[in-house]
């Protein structure tokens, strides 16, 4: 093998340094948006019969990192996540270079130590006093995951002999929860039917009168309650449910209790907003997105479980003897408590990011998160062409543009919503509240300004008049 | 925020390329293996409360790489995944910098087209006309994808009201298949019992007879079989089921036909080594881990389907539409086919190695294998203290060390195991056929060479000759 593919050279390392120098040029595109077939006639997607030279691979290299959406670009607020971060960048790279996986204490012993000292750091934070867990595929993942170890706790036949009659099981979660509760339920064999809709407040918060009269209009029916899921963070409000409020109904009920902290689990490091999960150290289950508001590079969720022993309970399995040996450091080993075998070391790039910003540098970012979110509603409140839409509860805030000359406001909004994306100037996603579309802009990167915020609204504002008055 | 948070320094590419020159110089150990109380002792695992600096960040990775197992030093064989290659590392780091998600195409367009491409491209090579496919988790996600959709194909009632009764539904895989197919049954609410195993002949082979009468007598039992798991290169021996004449038999029982090829999916690549999977291109889907003999870093694992829409019949859902939207590029978003929401751009590394590689530098690096595979078994045959465990199909060779003196073979073979581990020359697994616990040699590192094979035996030798005589 030549030499050449057991170094680095200083190419990379230029042109790394050259797309985040460009991600902080203020004229820099966040997007150069085109359609499917248009970017297929630029592109080379052909895969040669011959490979390539080093250099021919660079040019590859250049090609996407020019069709690349700049997430790390400072108008970039189309995800739950945004921005780039030196030490989770560097968690990547040490992870790719050292290539392993977490089944066994024997081929990843760092990363098997650092995951254990992360889940008891962040089962902690989140109350649960020797909390189980691992690192997961992310927060539908971690949501499946807390379904199925509390449908093997209410039938606890299923694991062994599937399900033998219809069990007639129930969950629940607000209408603003993540569709993968639904696409759990489908997994695991309960049907998506089975996931009942809990209703809200208009900040989008589940009402827990309405859960209580949702379990017992499911029991008259002849179902069976086993699960509630609460959200920490909703997908398109932010909205924290009232986990203290939830809890009691859940112990009366005999529910398994599962909070989705995928966006909102990250307020638990700051002393000022953990209360939005006050109530969270009672819960049974608890899924948590280092990848959203803690600034690391997909994918890093943790999932932690308050008793000891019912996540392995759920998923071990025999017939793995090859893998999982009893002799040597198996007692370490993090694979059973898997649904994966192989695994990433995720744990490792959030390692690295907690090392190198510490509790206080994330209590921080968290608080100006939230501090900016206050500062975009305001803008909003403020501008008599915005409206906002819901009432803000942690770092989205919903709105449109209205004027007064608009009959359709979805298809404005639609349109408004493309043509900042279309410009390069701003890329910010929408949902539907009811039938009204909304654009929801997200404050998820740490490197975030006031003056970047106010910029976004220039953005939108202008897009808006050119759209109105197009010359 | 600090301007160098924004470069990449000299550093970086420094401690990479002495990462790498380390793992090509002989005298490197390929593990410094410790006890977790004793790596405990020498690491510092705490989190601080105030952050570090990026000096003593770049000490953390340093502490990390010294105690990392060398996955890419040429003695490592101890899973099916091994070395280190230069395209798969440059796609990491890419991948790390422009930190994405594949549920749109808006935010992952160059990545969401080459995923497309290669899912066509790896289809054909399955034999499929018209694939449908994505990138997922790994070969336990593959296995309990395939196992999804057959059940929602056989019920197809379950994905909206769940299980409504005992629906008996039975699977079957050999007694050498992987574990992931029980705790696929588990997750889904078959119960592990389902999963009836098939018997295989010496080279580990699943014996197509049995499989018959097994399916007969679990319809006379009152089960009602679904689906048939074939393996393409098994965890243990390496081998390949003979999907040619398993086919019949799942067309004929109306089964469907799944291949987990997580393993040997590479061997289609080779001209001569393909026809091993002779007969998939009528299974119903396939699971194939690039992360495995294509040597890339994990995680890189491609699903298949030979008949387009029964993925996403099987997974979508309702209540998507904050994400997936109507408007613009929905029909390019791969989001609804997927079990996860946010999902690393695994396919990138991919396209960059096979953009370098070619087709041919692959067809190359597999004959590689087998031939130097060959060479190993032809080794042990020709070694007195060396037992062949079982006929050699494809990569991985099954041997013991033994001589008339040692009274417990299994303890033995363990003890030299461990000993080469914890001497550091070569760290290589072990499974149990049957009773006997058999060495499992794995050739997967595309940059080995004859001599590293004899270095591994020659290290075998050695290491037992002192367990033996101890001085």
């Amino acid at each position: 093998m030549p030499d050449d593919e057991h170094r680095i050279d200083e190419r990379l390392i230029r042109k790394i340094n050259a797309y985040l120098e460009k991600n902080r040029d203020p004229s820099t595109p966040v997007t150069n948006l085109l359609d499917p077939e248009e970017l297929r006639s630029r592109l080379d997607l052909t895969l040669p019969e011959g490979g390539c030279s080093l250099d021919d691979l660079y040019r590859v290299i250049d090609e996407y990192l020019e069709h690349a959406v700049r997430t790390g670009h400072p108008q970039y607020f189309n995800q739950l996540w945004s921005g780039f971060t030196l030490p989770g960048f560097l968690g990547e790279v040490i992870t790719g270079l050292t290539n392993t996986s977490m089944y066994t204490y024997e081929v990843a012993p760092v990363a098997t130590l650092m995951e254990m000292e992360l889940v008891q750091r962040m089962g902690r934070l989140a109350g649960f006093e020797d909390p189980e867990g691992l690192f997961l595929t992310g927060g539908s993942n971690g949501n499946l995951q807390a379904m199925m170890i509390a449908r093997n706790r209410a039938l606890p036949e299923v694991k062994h002999a599937g399900f033998t009659r219809d069990a007639r099981l129930a969950a629940f979660v607000s209408e603003e929860a993540h569709y993968s509760f639904e696409k759990a339920a489908n997994i695991l064999g309960l049907g998506m039917e089975r996931v009942i809709k809990v209703g809200t407040d208009e900040a989008g918060r589940m009402l827990p009168e309405d859960l209580e009269q949702k379990i017992e209009d499911s029991r008259a029916a002849g179902l069976r309650p086993f699960f509630v899921g609460a959200t920490a963070g909703t997908t398109v409000k932010g909205a924290f449910d009232p986990c203290e409020r939830i809890v009691p109904l859940a112990r009366r009920h005999g529910l398994w209790f599962h909070v989705d902290g995928s966006l909102g689990g990250t307020a638990l490091l700051s002393p000022r907003h953990r209360h939005l999960l006050d109530g969270l150290e009672q819960a049974d289950s608890f899924v948590w997105n280092a990848h959203k508001l803690m600034g690391l590079p997909l994918i890093c969720s943790v999932f932690l479980v308050r008793e000891k022993g019912r996540l392995l309970a759920s998923n071990s399995v025999d017939g793995a003897d090859y893998i999982f040996h009893d002799d040597g450091h198996g007692a370490s080993d993090l694979g059973p408590l898997s649904l994966q075998c192989g695994r990433r070391p995720d744990a490792l790039k959030l390692w690295l990011s907690w090392k190198y910003y510490g509790d206080t540098g994330y209590a921080e970012r968290v608080d100006r998160f939230f501090d900016l979110a206050a500062y975009a509603e305001e803008i909003v409140r403020d501008t008599e062409e915005l409206e906002l839409m819901a009432p803000r509860s942690s770092v989205t805030v919903c709105f449109r543009y209205r004027t007064p000359g608009i009959e359709d406001l979805n298809a404005f909004n639609l349109r408004l919503r493309r043509e900042l994306a279309r410009s390069g100037r701003s890329l910010v996603n929408y949902g539907f509240l009811g039938e009204d579309m909304a654009i929801r802009l997200v404050i998820a990167n740490h490197e975030l300004t006031r003056e970047d915020v106010e910029l976004f609204f220039r953005n939108v504002l202008s897009a808006a008049e050119s759209l109105l008055n197009p010359s």
